[in-house]
């Protein structure tokens, strides 16, 4: 059993980093006040009625030193159009950062920096519940609001120290590249269980799926492995972002951390990127067959991207399972460019397939099937295989190389930017030639040759 | 349309050479009376109560001309002692062929030559029906008195168009390698649909299963792809050593006699044998990877050596496959060595293999997978893909022929005595090499290599 005071003394050494201190709160809240207040003045300015509020984890209290993330929203009455609400949002956003920039979601907003703080000024509509929102960004005053209510200031630390350990295992964030935990849900769970200690004891059981409904509103079921029912909006889960993987990666640290607590699990690993001649030593030490498919990375916002090459790698993959090139794993990465990379088992296929045909006693497709063979001379048979006919025939790709290399790569169900930017130019690199990968993924290279939960 | 007498006129010329003339009748119906009346005498001279009958084509009238085969068999009291029987048959077997050899079947027999003829002297039991016989051969007797009763003798030239045309296509004879039909199931065809063109006619058009009950006997229900239930013995489908592929063939044939009747599909196809650079091109051709596994053919009878071989080559296949080497197509050959032959469409896998472990939410077994591999230095992972650990460990074997020439080839389930004789000694030849084959099995790898219907 390891002792309550050697975690104890884990999560002070934590907090030490973690919590702001009096003089990060004192500059934040000073820049929140002024930018609330130059808000205001923007919006009497513009004559239109509004409100303003700070949201976020500054306005909780629960963010972690060294964040620079301030948000305001400005909520309009529901009566409003959204494009009069889009062009006021904008309006008040370009006085108040006038350096800022304009940024879409479900609808455009303002970003942008003040006083040495990253600044998100986003317009919403003021709703009288959650459950009556138009649009996403209309919940997260509730969210704020609620915690606002239950958050002491000891829960606020737990927050804190929960959101650094998910940093440390590569599981916070909801954004669509992580599928991990966003800061709400990790404010919720906290709530739930009273203490980052009680919740991984509880996680380190978990068994998917998990539910919660903090409000009791009982009102849908959902199929994720985590539930933990939005207090307010009871059709929502607040966790559904959250991967089966990150369920589980969770589950991994938190056992291992209740065995050997350790200040470096919250702490992101980040291992030496690979070279040319590391990622070859790799390849040769697996004996696998890399194929990579290599393109720029289309100019589109990360929540699109990576679920794009997501779908693409999966699409590649399983074209590669069906042409037997037997897929081992698979990896995306993008920066420059992005890249679909697979590791396959199988260099190369004969060149012949077995193609089955229809029982023989199916006499008219039967017939058909064996008169198209008859007199292939590239064909051996038909002959016959328990009832059926079977032919060997020429096979399509003989080596995973040429089937990406062909225009048959472009059947394959890729993401729809992906697959346009795929269709302007690519490269296909196999063998030891992917370690060229290194010079721009040395990182993810790393990654992918030292697998780790 | 195919006209009638198209077929009729390629009838008659395959006549000419199956009818027996007078003269080969009439030497047969005088070497088949002797040998009844010598062993009617032995019988007297052993004091023993027991009757002969002649069975089997030649004594139905449905014997292909060149036959050389005469059956007799000693019918003895069921009261009679099986060893007693047994002892009596052979004496009297000894006496009638003085130079005959014993045999074994379900008992001893004798087989000798008399005349020219291969003869078969077998004793059974004088049962009072077929369905109270004691062995196989007690049966045979009321085969022969059936169609003693229904088969004139214009159906007697059906059956035998019809067996030249089953031997033609390969499809003749019941025992175990061909898995065919015999000539009683031949002479029950034709007895249904009355000539060789009827029974083609609607064979070219049966959907399996397909069933017959000539005396309307109805008691029992067979799965096999044909059911003719023998009119001597309800309990019994006389088309039940007929494999899928056999029906098949018969009806893949069917149609292209009927469409294009011809009397070379009378005769059975010998290509010509293979020398070994005609096997290298073939391979190189094909691109595969084949690979054999040769012995000592053992000694037993080819009844039980093909069951044998099939299933030795089934239990490796089936592993080869399960190591990821695919296999495209198998064979077995017999003649002084044995081969177990399979083509692969795998030439290596990776050094690594994928193997999962237990979701990461079963605690105790996913920490006992975990702790198992977490520092094993050959190992890549445990990580975490879905909600379970996997991890890539080293994969037993890499190729096929490290796998077939390791003792793990001896976990397979091969057949009993091919197991024995494996264990003793056997060679391993892979790629190219398998081409000295060739030298032993040139014919049939001709057939392998040109597969027909």
């Amino acid at each position: 059993m390891t002792e309550r005071d050697e975690y104890e003394r884990v999560f002070e050494s934590v907090r030490a980093w973690v919590e702001p201190d009096a003089d990060e709160q004192a500059r934040l809240t000073e820049a929140a006040a002024a930018l609330l207040e130059r808000t205001g003045e923007a919006i009497a300015d513009l004559g239109v009625e509004a409100d303003t509020i700070l949201v976020g984890s500054t306005a909780r209290g629960t963010w972690i030193s060294g964040d620079r993330d301030i948000d305001v929203f400005v909520r309009f009455p529901e009566s409003l159009a959204r494009e009069e609400l889009e062009r006021f949002g904008l309006q008040i956003g370009a006085t108040v950062l006038p350096d800022g920039q304009k940024e879409y979601a479900e609808h455009p907003y303002t970003k942008g920096d003040y006083d040495g703080f990253s600044v998100d000024l986003v317009p919403c509509y003021a709703v009288p519940t959650a459950a009556d929102i138009k649009s996403a960004v209309d919940r997260t005053p509730f969210h704020t609001e609620y915690l606002d209510d239950h958050l002491t200031d000891d829960l606020a630390g737990e927050v804190r120290l929960a959101k650094q350990f998910l940093k440390g295992i590569g599981s916070y964030g909801s954004d669509l590249r992580t599928e991990g935990f966003s800061g709400y849900l990790t404010e919720l769970l906290i709530l739930e269980y009273g203490s980052l200690l009680a919740f991984l004891e509880a996680a380190a059981d978990w068994k998917p799926p998990v539910k919660f409904d903090p409000e009791n509103h009982g009102q849908r079921s959902f199929t994720d492995p985590l539930v933990v029912i939005d207090p307010t909006d009871p059709r929502r889960n607040v966790a559904a972002a959250v991967s089966p993987a990150n369920v589980a990666r969770l589950q991994h640290h938190a056992r291992a951390f209740l065995v050997a607590p350790s200040e470096t699990m919250f702490i992101p690993a980040t291992p030496d990127p690979l070279n040319t001649d590391q990622v070859r030593m790799a390849i040769d030490r697996r004996g696998t067959i890399p194929i990579a498919v290599r393109f720029e990375t289309p100019d589109i916002v990360e929540d699109q991207l990576y679920p794009q090459l997501r779908k693409s790698i999966e699409g590649m993959a399983s074209e590669l399972d069906r042409r037997g090139f037997d897929v081992l794993r698979t990896a995306t990465f993008a920066a420059e460019t992005a890249v679909l990379f697979a590791e396959l088992e199988v260099a190369s296929r004969p060149a012949i397939e077995r193609h089955e045909g229809p029982p023989v006693h199916v006499r008219e497709h039967a017939t058909g099937f064996y008169e198209k063979y008859a007199d292939d001379p590239d064909a051996f048979g038909p002959f016959i295989d328990g009832d059926r006919y079977v032919v060997e025939r020429d096979r399509e790709f003989t080596t995973a190389r040429a089937f990406l290399e062909s225009e048959a790569l472009f059947d394959v169900a890729l993401g729809a930017t992906i697959q346009r930017q795929v269709e302007k130019e690519y490269e296909v690199l196999a063998g030891s030639d992917v370690a060229d990968l290194a010079g721009e993924f040395g990182a993810q290279l790393a990654h992918y040759f030292s697998p780790k939960p």
